[in-house]
């Protein structure tokens, strides 16, 4: 059975979605839960953010992919035996995350949160700034996408360190393993979390680790809100052990009204839009996998459940 | 006889500079006007924004060199015939301009200012976003700084043009002569003025200029406040000719309180921090340029006081 269900239950427009899977491939009829039919053919979904039961409800279910960076809102949920999981690879996700951090260094580098504010307030201040080549930035999670960022940072004159579980091999940038994170941290002026969301890494930017970093450390969170411990991170600001940082990613989204962010004046705050997830380079991707699975062939991009990631 | 003066009246400080005089080479004595001694004696000075009667009290004047970027605070001065001026390349003055013309260009794409005042009014909302590989970038002023910001530019993915009086050959980048300047603007999604201040480039951003632009050009300028036609630029934005603009240099410095500039929801401003001047890197090659006048050698990075640059 040709069909892909779509299950994003938050978002309203899907119309986009429909769209690109239709111009990839007219063959494919895409129905949105829960107003999909004949559920017992349904082998492949499409989703975001699923609701706890929706899997449950597909007894001959196959595949289970994501709409967008991120898995943990898939493995969360209960996932019925011998389903796969594939995840996002969009090169333009590497290329929309990697330039979003290029900007939040030079920003930082170069004051311009202060200048923004001195505009409004009519104040003419030079302030000295820092030079790329000047600046040690340490990527949390290097995978994929924090490769992509190394790079991009590398070639613009940053000394470039990652870290990640198991060692990676990169030119040009000094990279280290699980049991070696402390020193990663001892040597980051910078501190970019590009890990991905599981339960070792929740919470993971908390007191203990702030304090292997260098007094005055800046903090750029593009990983997920659920990283960041909320009350060591103020308490890091308000001590100077972190001088600063840019979130893109917060535990509740958007970011409520009350919260306390909003108003600190070292914390520059984006609204999760580091990378837009673009339906036409990614529906490609899943039609491939759609295909592979009817020929059964090995999915590409299927996520270690055992890893989470 | 090894003496420098230095003519800087706006500057209260100079210890930075004497300093690196001292590390240089500490034969050579500074000494400061008006509190100089023996002018017959003085056939170097160092000068920013000198008094318009300042040479013409050393009757024995061989080189006048600019503290910084920009002759044109000492060619509008009366310059004794057969003294010679030198200019400044440093070489970080290119590193600082360029990275400063990448950031306001990210922060372009990326619609940071709009994201600092939603920031403010604790509002969450995505825009969509531009990436550099979609943009061309038209650098007005395609001498060695501006040159150095077209390469960077084009390291990350922008497309780059560049326009000046003789054609340049840089690979990867179209390059446009005198005559071709309205084909240059045509092509050009953003315009970044790295001109010369020169009798023929004031106010050269003016309307005529503007309307050769795609409609909803994007200026950044780091050339000088005495390019922009105030009256004409503020029209551009109110009409959409221009969609916005990042300046760093202005008519009058520090921009005065009462500018409207200030409070322009599409302008954000920066107080000329570009690039800030590092003695410690200008020095040595004006130490250099004393000893090649005393050796009768031909100096470095003389200006050419019929072009006036």
């Amino acid at each position: 059975m040709n069909k892909i269900v779509l299950i994003c239950p938050e978002r309203n427009d899907v119309s986009k979605w429909v769209e690109s899977f239709k111009k990839e491939n007219n063959n494919i009829e895409v129905e949105i839960y829960p107003n999909d039919t004949d559920r017992e053919q349904t082998e492949f979904v499409a989703t975001w953010n699923p609701p706890a039961d929706a899997f449950e409800k597909f007894p001959n279910l196959k595949v289970i992919a994501s709409m967008a960076a991120g898995v943990k809102h898939i493995t969360s949920k209960k996932i019925p035996n011998n389903v796969k999981v594939t995840r996002v690879k969009d090169d333009y996700l590497n290329y929309d995350l990697s330039y979003f951090v290029l900007n939040a260094l030079l920003n930082y580098l170069r004051d311009m949160p202060l200048y923004f504010q001195h505009q409004e307030e009519k104040i003419w201040d030079r302030q000295a700034y820092q030079r790329p080549e000047d600046v040690t930035v340490g990527i949390l999670g290097f995978g994929n996408i924090g490769q992509a960022i190394g790079k991009l940072l590398l070639k613009n004159d940053f000394k470039v360190l990652g870290w990640s579980r198991s060692k990676k091999d990169v030119e040009g940038i000094e990279t280290f393993k699980e049991d070696e994170l402390n020193t990663f941290l001892s040597k980051s002026n910078v501190l970019v979390c590009m890990l991905p969301h599981t339960p070792e890494t929740e919470d993971i930017l908390n007191q203990e680790l702030f304090q292997e970093l260098p007094k005055g450390t800046y903090l750029i969170n593009v990983g997920r809100g659920a990283h960041l411990q909320e009350e060591d991170f103020l308490e890091a600001l308000a001590n100077g052990q972190l001088s600063g940082a840019a979130l893109d990613v917060f535990k509740t989204e958007p970011l409520p009204k009350e919260h306390v962010f909003w108003n600190h004046d070292k914390i520059t705050i984006t609204p999760h839009t580091a990378s837009i997830t673009n339906p036409a380079t990614i529906v490609p991707k899943m039609v491939e996998n759609f295909q592979r699975m009817q020929n059964n062939e090995p999915l590409k991009d299927e996520v270690d459940l055992e890893k989470g990631y």
